[in-house]
Order: structure tokens, then C-alpha cells, then sequence
């Protein structure tokens, strides 16, 4: 095994740190899902996390860490979405300067949410190269720190948290299902179950359309996904250098579900929970709807990541 | 002042009776809506309550008031809605049966609802002549007692447990804002505020597509609906004999808002608190939209009636 990146004391201080800028978001249940599943399921709530996704975890964990001369130039990042938001959210709680390089499709509802909390956006062509070179340019005019959505070890710290704060109001939990992208969610709850329930299983749930983690998993070497399609615009991206060792280490298994099977997992959590949550989020109940994970009599926790979708463009 | 029809005994009773059978529901609160209208708003999620809506409350109050010898030979009711699968749901717990009378244009998925709780649905031709003779027709058949959907004192009392359960949780509100139809959630809602909280309002918001409580309310007459048609089809009803002098006695007043309010209101709710709400439950939001209501600095209370919507068929 190798030395984690991340330590259970990084997480337990991350915590500490974050705790006053973030929502401890609830856990809710579902008599029908429960019976329909034969299983205990816990649903944690990150659709109700500020900036509507765990994001704001590790991005304000991330901003929070930085010593004055760091933070002195501001902060920036390359991302379509989720944390565009939590970043530029977290520098204003600082009152740092945050750069945003988005590609130009991004989603109107995003880019206005990423206005609304103060972030300088640098709209670039929708490519990987473009939006990496971008952010190169916008780095070297700013002097700004760059703050990876997931590869980097005070995210993974920040996103540890919601897992820990589902087993202490859920202790005992058999296993916990996490969507993965590009494992920073991944990671962290599969660190925190291994320091503090040892004995909670994780599985990762993938988008067949998106499997580079299931592919890396099962091959034991980072392979990244190529032209990634999937409906869960969160899990487009593929494992990092720091994120995949510690998934190896600590996940038990990687599955993969169908298109079809996240846009009905969804609409069951939007018909029978009446929570709004976006497409990554659904991904792990997919899993269990293709019968691809068995829970039956177990105690299993679920982690819902966000809840920013636009209304205008439901998938059904 | 007339006598009540319904006492605080009567709720307290109700409340009681009702608790091993419904959710105790959340109260929710929102920052950025805080903001918006300068107030503390305090949020009952009813759309969270077993069978999706506030009528759970209210029908396991009537079904379990019923004595052995009027359960015998079931109950019966006429509604295109939520009364119908809360009165089949408790009859189910109660192992008695419901012979529910729907309009043949019901939603599907309502219908479904109902068939899943184990209801007898007798479908009938779209209008209020219709229903009612059919479902007379149903009960000189059957014998099975008529629980009407708000113009009974046990419903009353059941919906009025809703804003207890609030004042419980967030003492000294300001006002209550709940929406009207028929009157039953807002007649039980100014009781438990006159009985529980005397110092905290109560406004009534209903539909200008549906405005017989504003008029009968300004006129202290009742003067029912014509034709009545807003995307709130849960207010689609007119006072009754029962709701319409409790709600003269208690509620200080009584506001209409637009069709395009609503759909607004129940936006936003969606997108910043993302959670699932019906028509219904937008109509008090849609009313501080257009600042019919000032509530600057106050603490408000808002009953989220239901989330039952048609996924498929959004207004926006």
C-alpha cells in the first residue's frame, strides 16, 4: 500500500476550517426506495451544499489553506462547472480574486452563478488544450494559484468530509456508493472510510459512456477516457495522478450503468424523494437499478453530489 | 366571533393520532432567498409528507376517527388528487377500503398513485355534477362513509397539525403564508396560529384564476369558483360552509397572484432550494414576488403543500 496523499488529520482539519462556510447537509430516507431496493439507503445531500454541490468542500478547504502570500494574486481554475462555482465562492468568502476559465457552451445558468459570486471569467474554445492553455496564460498574467477541481490533496481532504459526516450521524453503514469523475469525491470518501469505518465497503459508479475509472481500476494503470458523452456532465473527466493510487488502495470495486438507467434513477429520486438533484448524482442508484450491486439487508450510504441542472433541459 | 368547529383540544387530538402514520416534515431555510426579500423565511416541506402533500395529515385524522362500526364498509371520496392517495393510503393502514371517485382526465401518474396505495378508483366524466352523483351513486352501492376533502371538521383539525409542527420548531413567527384552495390547510393553519401562537398572522395567497377565497373574504359571503383554472390545480376548489367562517374569524387576509407568478415562484424554489414543490406550493412565494405582502425583517412561515407534479409536463 502506498502512503496516502491525504491523511485522516489533513481531513479532520479540513473540517475544522471549512465547517463555518458550508452547509452540514442532512441525510434523508425513502420508505419506497427502501422497499423497492430491500435495503436501508441513506441518501447525503450534497444537492443542498452551498453552490449546490460538495464542491464548496474542497474548494473552500483548498482556498482556506493558503498562507497570505499565496493567496495574495488570487486564485483560478479551467472548469465547466460545479467547481467554477464553489471556487469563486470561496475566494469571495476571502476576498480573493478568483479566475475562471470556462469554455464557451458552458451552461448559461452556470455562468451566471459564477458571475453572481464575483469570479473573473476567461471564456475559451470548447477543447482540453484550449481551456488548459487558457488557464497557462491566465496563471502567468495573474500570478494567480491554481486550484485543480480534483488532482490536488486539499481538495481530496475537503471532499473527504462529506463521507465523514454521513458515519457520524449514520454509524455502521455496510457500504458507500459514490459517482466518479475524476475521483476527487471518490477518493476522499474512500479515505474516510478507511480511517474512521474501516469496516464501510466503497464502490465507485462510473457512466458506461465515461469508464476511464473503470478501465484504470480493472487494468491497475491510468488509462484516461477518451471523448467522454455522458448525460452526468460532472463525470466527463478522468482519474488524476493523486486521486487513482488512492482509489486502488481503498475503493472495493468500480461499476458502470447505462445513459438510460442514470436518467431513470434520476427522475425515481426527483418522483419519490422531491429533491432536485443533476445527473452525476443519480449515477450510483443506477447502479443498483441494473442489479450490478447487491444491498439486500444492508445498511448503505449514498451520496447525492449536486443538484445544479438546468430546468429547461430535462433529460425525460 | 362564531364557535370554532374545530377546537385546539380537537388538534392536539388529531396530532396525536396521526404521528405513527405521517412525517414529522423538515422546515427549511435559504440563504439566498433570505436575501431576496430582506426576511427570515422559514419553510414546511409538506411536499416531503407521506403521499407527497399536507392531506396525509388529514385523512389519517378522518379515517382514524371512525369508530369500528362506521369503518365497516370503507370510505369514500371524489378528488382528481392528493386527497385521493392520502385517503386510499390511510385506508390501507386502517385494512379497511376506499372507493375513491376521479375524474377520467386524472393524471396518470396520480391514478397510478392511488392504485398503489390500493384504492377502488370509479372514474367519471369530467365535471363537478359528475363527480358528485357518481359518488353518491358509489356510496348507496357500497355503504362506505363519505370523507370529504376539506369541509370536515377531522380534516380541518389533521391539516392544522402542519403549522403546530411549525410553531413547535420555529416559535414566534410573524405570519404564516399558506396557500388556499377549498380552505381546509388554511382554516386548520389560522386555527393552530389562534390556538398555539396568538401574536403570528395569518394570510391566506390564492390564484387570480381562482379567486372565490379573496372575493368571498372582501365580500363575507361565500361565493363560489366559476370555472376555475390555474396551473395550481390543487386550489381549483372553493370555500366550504366549514373552512370559509373559520378562515373570516382567523386569517387577516387574503391575496391573489398571477398565473406567471406562480410558475416564477416555483422556479425558484426548484433552482435555489432544490427541492420538488407542486404549482400549489409556489402560490405564497409568488406572492411576495409581487410584493403583495411586505415582510421586511420579519420571520414568516410558508407551508410547502405538496410535490406531486407531473415531472414530464413542467410549465417552463
Amino acid at each position: 500500500m502506498n502512503t496516502p496523499a491525504v491523511t485522516a488529520l489533513d481531513i479532520l482539519h479540513a473540517h475544522e476550517i471549512i465547517k463555518p462556510y458550508i452547509h452540514k447537509t442532512q441525510v434523508l430516507t425513502n420508505s419506497t426506495l427502501n422497499n423497492l431496493f430491500k435495503c436501508e439507503l441513506y441518501f447525503k445531500c450534497e444537492n443542498f451544499q452551498k453552490a449546490g454541490a460538495f464542491k464548496s468542500r474542497g474548494a473552500t478547504n483548498a482556498v482556506f489553506s493558503l498562507n497570505s502570500t499565496e493567496m495574495k494574486m488570487g486564485v483560478a481554475t479551467h472548469s465547466s462547472g460545479n467547481h467554477a462555482q464553489a471556487l469563486a465562492r470561496a475566494a469571495r468568502l476571502r476576498n480573493i480574486k478568483a479566475y475562471l476559465v470556462m469554455p464557451a457552451n458552458s451552461a448559461k445558468v452556470k455562468v451566471e452563478a459564477v458571475k453572481g459570486y464575483g469570479g473573473e471569467i476567461h471564456f475559451c474554445i470548447p477543447t482540453l488544450e484550449a481551456r488548459e492553455s487558457t488557464l497557462e496564460e491566465v496563471i502567468r498574467q495573474t500570478g494567480a494559484i491554481e486550484i485543480h477541481p480534483y488532482n490536488d490533496a486539499r481538495i481530496i481532504a475537503g471532499q473527504a468530509t462529506a463521507a465523514k459526516e454521513m458515519l457520524e450521524d449514520i454509524p455502521a453503514l455496510d457500504v458507500i456508493l459514490a459517482p466518479v469523475g475524476g475521483g476527487g469525491l471518490l477518493s476522499g470518501t474512500a479515505l474516510s472510510a478507511a480511517y474512521f469505518s474501516p469496516s464501510t465497503r466503497v464502490i465507485g459508479v462510473e457512466p458506461e459512456m465515461a469508464q476511464d475509472a473503470f478501465i484504470s481500476f480493472k487494468q491497475k494503470q491510468l488509462v484516461p477516457s477518451v471523448n467522454p458523452d455522458t448525460i452526468a456532465d460532472g463525470l466527463r473527466t478522468s482519474l488524476g495522478s493523486l486521486t487513482f493510487p488512492i482509489i486502488l488502495d481503498h475503493v472495493s470495486d468500480i461499476i458502470t450503468v447505462s445513459e438510460r438507467s442514470i436518467i431513470e434513477a434520476m427522475r425515481l429520486i426527483w418522483e419519490r424523494m422531491k429533491i432536485v438533484i443533476e445527473p452525476s448524482s443519480a449515477v450510483p442508484l443506477a447502479g443498483l437499478l441494473e442489479k450490478k450491486i447487491e444491498l439486500k439487508g444492508l445498511k448503505a450510504g449514498i451520496i447525492l453530489s449536486g443538484g445544479n441542472v438546468d430546468l429547461a433541459a430535462l433529460p425525460w
